[in-house]
């Protein structure tokens, strides 16, 4: 099977020029089909802001209302994601920008509501892998805003680290795919003050044990759970890793044995 | 040749929920393979407004600064445009919001600086005809934001009107082109205070001796030349009519005898 890369980078990195600069540079160099999929959150709340509209967030999730989706439309899928697509086409990548809506490429649910009434918020049900491994033998590379819709003409604000997953997943049956979940941290850590003290390698029974014992806590337990399931589904590897170490054979590794 | 029909709208009608949606259910009834091209000119001057950026306009063209060009860049193609794709989407129309970054489809030049700086406003030099005619002929329909880009990572305000005609004018090699200009009036009137006196049909010789007596004048002059430019370049026929109009045999036409 042919390779696929999928990065997935968070929005922090999206404020940065510089840095953008730097990752869009090394994401140019990687071999083989690849998509980029990436965030924007901080400039969807400083636009927020802008406007007077209140950023609610819960659990590191926002609440999505008819005027915080407008914001995270035109932040996502307008400033960051086409401004991604005109740098990567000067690398003479051929970028294409997408959400959820474009091609129907990921449809969603509204999440229910429960305790909590999350808005514009979409659950993945449905990644289009068909279309999506058309464009990438069209050597084609998508760019993936953090949003899909639930083809009743809404858009869903969804998280973009769920985005990776489900189209690593869809695409494990097509391509030899790496999903490389990027993030402020070199890896894994054994110490969360030392930088130094990636975990090279992790599988579940390790993963399990580290989280018992409180080395792996906070954000990096759904991001695990993301990356063990992606391995369930098919995907070869999951690798979670700084942007700045992209092209490194350096962070934490998930390796699928089968 | 297959027949295909793009559809330039507005500004107007997309700040206007009820009318974009009768557009949309009209244009989704439009057989054969179709594109949609669209404005957005009066939200980004509110956006702007919001924001505290001033919007100057020359001659109906926007002076694109960079935090303009950030504004017209999350209206266009971020808010309009994936609103515009998730709602044909419900009607089953598999659409593709694009802008002349994605892809590549359309290249420009920024505009040089001559008596005015436009800033980054773009002159289209290049449509990529083979790539939007295979998205045509896999039955997608693209929707395009009026931005284009110069393929040195720089995105580019350009004229919807002039993004509709060159696109028009690419694909005529490879469809049977009907290019339909929708405006706030119901074609180009013989006299500008009676909606009912509509020019059925016009040609370059009634066109020229209709702007000498003053009956055309204003904004419809560059709309007629754009018109007869893209006749000229093989597009079978140019309509110009009302968005509600979008179905019914009315308004003015220009066609191409050859």
């Amino acid at each position: 099977m042919e390779k696929l890369t999928i990065i997935k980078v968070g929005g922090k990195i999206v404020e940065e020029d510089d840095e953008l600069n730097r990752l869009l540079a090394d994401f140019s160099r990687i071999e083989g089909h690849k998509i980029l999929v990436h965030g924007g959150g901080r400039l969807a709340t400083e636009l927020a802001t802008q406007l007077g509209i209140e950023s609610r967030m819960i659990d590191g999730r926002r609440i999505t209302d008819a005027a915080t989706l407008k914001v995270v439309t035109m932040v996502y899928a307008g400033w960051v994601n086409k401004m991604i697509v005109a740098r990567l086409q000067a690398y003479s990548i051929n970028a294409v920008g997408l959400t959820g809506a474009d091609m129907n490429v990921i449809r969603s649910v509204k999440r229910p509501v429960r305790e909590i009434d999350y808005g514009f918020a979409g659950d993945v049900e449905e990644v289009d892998a068909r279309q999506l491994g058309m464009l990438l033998l069209q050597d084609m590379v998508p760019v993936m805003a953090p949003l899909t819709h639930d083809k009743q003409g809404n858009l869903l604000n969804t998280n973009a680290d769920t985005i990776a997953a489900e189209i690593a997943k869809a695409l494990a049956t097509l391509f030899d795919v790496t999903l490389v979940y990027c993030f402020e941290k070199s890896g894994v850590l054994r110490d969360e003050t030392d930088y130094q003290s990636i975990i090279p390698e992790i599988d579940r029974d390790l993963y399990i044990s580290y989280r018992e014992q409180g080395v792996i806590k906070g954000g990096m337990i759904p991001k695990l759970e993301n990356a063990f399931r992606a391995i369930d589904a098919g995907v070869k590897r999951v690798v979670i890793t700084q942007a700045s170490a992209l092209l490194n054979d350096t962070g934490t590794i998930i390796q699928n044995r089968f």
